[in-house]
Formats: C-alpha cells, structure tokens, sequence
C-alpha cells in the first residue's frame, strides 16, 4: 500500500490513472509498494525478475545492458514521475530481451506488482494503450543511443585525421576547412564542426579561422584508439 | 488494388485480416497496391516516407540505419509473410527515428496506405494491437543487433555472418563486396578486408574477386561460437 501524497505521483506518471474505474484506483493504492534503494543498488537483473510496473518517484534510475565480459551501454535513465514497463516484460507479447536496472542515485520507486498490472492492462484499454507508448518510446530512445554508437566512431577517425595530418606536415598547425575534412571524411560539414568544438572543449586542438592547432597528441592518440 | 492470389499473402501476414469486417477487408484488397523493387533498390529512405504498411510478397527487404559518416547498421531483414510498420511510423505516437529500407533481392512488396491504415488501426482495436506486437519484435530485434554491435567481437559476427549467408543463399559461394559487408556489421571496409584475409590465411574461406567461397564450415561455425 502506498501513502496519501504518493497518488499525485502516481497521477502525474500515469495519464489514464484519474480515467480509472474507482476499483482500479483501489488495486493501485492497495496493491502498489514503496521501495528505497541506494546509490548503485541494483534493482532488477534481468530474466529472473518481473517486478511489475516502477514509478520513479525521487532519485534516478539507470537502465542498461551489459555484456558477458562486463562491456556496459546505458539505455535510459528514468527519472522521477517516469515509469519503467520493461520490468514487467514478461506479461508483455515480443519483449524477448534483458535489461538491467540500478539507481543511480539514491531513490524511491513506487511499484505495482505484475500480476495487478496486467490485471489493470486487461481491463483498461488505455492502460494497455500507455503501455504500448512507453515501449515505442524507448525503442525511439534505443535507436538515439544505437545511434551515437554509430556516430561515434567519426571521433574515432576525426582524430586519427588530425593526426595523420600532423606527421605528414610536420607541424602542429593543419591549414584545413571544415569542408575539406568532411570530404576526406564522407561527412558533413556540420558534423564535422560540432565534433571539432567537442575536442576543442576537451582541450585536445583550437580551433581557428581556416585551421585546427594540435594541443594535446597525448589525447587526440587516445581518441584514435591508439592510446 | 491488389489481386485475388495476393490475398492469402495478406491473410497469413496479418493474423487479425480473416476478423475484419467486410468493409474492412475490401479496404484492404481495394486500396492496397503492389510494386515491385530490383535487387539492391530503395524503397523508404527516412523522414520524407511514409508510405503505410508494407507485407513483403517475395524477395527480401532490407531495414538499415546509417550514420553521417556513412556507417551502417542492419537492423532486420523482412522477409515473405512478413510485415514492416515503420513506413508507418508517421502515425505512431512516440516512434520517433528513420530506417531505410532498400531491396535485398528482386522484391514483391503489398502497400496499405498510410491513411487506410490509420483508419484500419482506429475502427480494429485487434490491428492496433498487432501494430504493437510488431513494434515490441522489432524492438527486441534492435536490441540484439545493438548487443552483437555492442558486445561481439568482429570475427565472431562475421562468422555468423557468412553463415547467415550462406543459410540464406543455399551455396557456399557469396557473391558480396567488403563494403556490403562492412554496411551490415557497422564497420569500415578496411577493418573487414582485414577479417576476410585472415579468415583466408585460417583456411575457412577463400576470397575472390566479388565474393567468398566457404571452405571449412565447421571451422566458421566455431569462430562464430556455435562449435
């Protein structure tokens, strides 16, 4: 059961819930816990839990995936008034994948056990409706991160560019465009721009009217991969 | 308008089509329409598309992402019988990213459009939920594409590539170029001329000029980790 002032958050995470039947109010009111976890607890570890519906009421959580060798990638990070349905994945059709979850911070997650919550999804269409909303929603989130992941291997190039440049040159002045090593690249000039800022910010170059000042090799070699 | 031997394609596609109310269903065989794709063709290129629902007839689609820089990433490949929503997505809410999709092979592909489509989702609440389950496959279809990209090492994914291949072609002659190959692992051409090669000096495949003959399965199927 979970206290008075828990409702509005309940409310404001759930966009059906003022639309349920006073019965269906009731199973969440009575049948919702409250749990608290540390900082980098861990809150569901994949297959063997379905825990049901987490509303995030304070704190943040971190959802990722890790791999065998204890490579991480960092989904989403609900926060609070945000729900988390993929702790629930067994009640739900073709979610067939794991995904951790810690807090991040220390938090208080507000949960409806699944049995209730499919109990609710069964007799409110719009529940089941929200429900489909929050998994298309972070399939959208899925596809930035896989995305980045993609990205960033320009980085990757863009330094090992600049570095190339620098031993034919011989110096720690590449007289460049943006355009030219968006070419050389098969990028954009935009893109190329924005990341070149990023390494100026991170220390690594300066950049400047009509060309790029090496300041950290050190840095712009790790960048490459070769650090 | 589609033809009468195109119908069962719908029906085995769609399990919700044999529930359609009449009207429903001649929304279907009168306003979809059937086109036709060559080997390695375009058929959606991202935000400018949204064509509707496409059931895949014959041949085999091809749904990808790609970066700025040119990198791709195979997300799954639609096959007969089989659907593809996201050149629907316009009307899903919180769908919010762009695939592409090209042809594979030759392809036969049924087109519902957008609009008829939507009006099916609102009138069959069991095709919205289909919609959904599509969503959710597709979803953890995603994820374990972004755990090999992520987690797998680059031999082990081109194993499983080759064999995919050859599962796929029934031969043991694959007839692609290193770029194709480096557009579905999300790599550089380069990186895997250099897989390929060693690959080569094992003895598990030979390469030549536009393609790779599959000496020593089993030693593939290894390095695949399947062994």
């Amino acid at each position: 059961m979970i206290d008075q002032d828990d409702i509005p958050v309940v409310a404001g995470a759930l966009p059906y819930f003022k639309r349920l039947s006073k019965k269906e109010k009731e199973i969440y009111i009575q049948k919702m816990r409250k749990e608290r976890f540390l900082r980098g607890e861990n809150i569901h570890s994949g297959e063997k839990d379905c825990e049901g519906l987490m509303i995030v009421k304070s704190g943040r959580l971190r959802v990722y995936i890790i791999s065998d060798s204890g490579r991480e990638a960092t989904l989403f990070r609900p926060v609070p008034g945000e729900v988390c349905v993929l702790t629930a994945s067994c009640v739900m059709r073709n979610i067939d994948f794991e995904v951790i979850i810690d807090a991040e911070e220390a938090s208080e997650v507000l949960i409806l056990p699944v049995q209730n919550y499919q109990e609710i999804m069964q007799t409110s269409a719009e529940a089941a409706d929200f429900t489909n909303q929050v998994i298309a929603s972070r399939f959208t989130d899925v596809m930035w991160v896989m995305e980045q992941i993609l990205f960033t291997s320009l980085d990757k190039r863009l330094a090992l560019f600049l570095l190339d440049q620098t031993l034919s040159e011989e110096k720690d002045v590449i007289s460049i465009t943006h355009e030219t090593i968006a070419g050389h690249l098969g990028s954009a000039r935009e893109v190329i721009t924005r990341m070149l800022k990023y390494f100026e910010r991170e220390g690594m170059i300066e950049v400047f009217r009509g060309g790029i000042k090496i300041l950290d090799p050190a840095k712009i070699k790790k960048t490459a991969g070769m650090g």
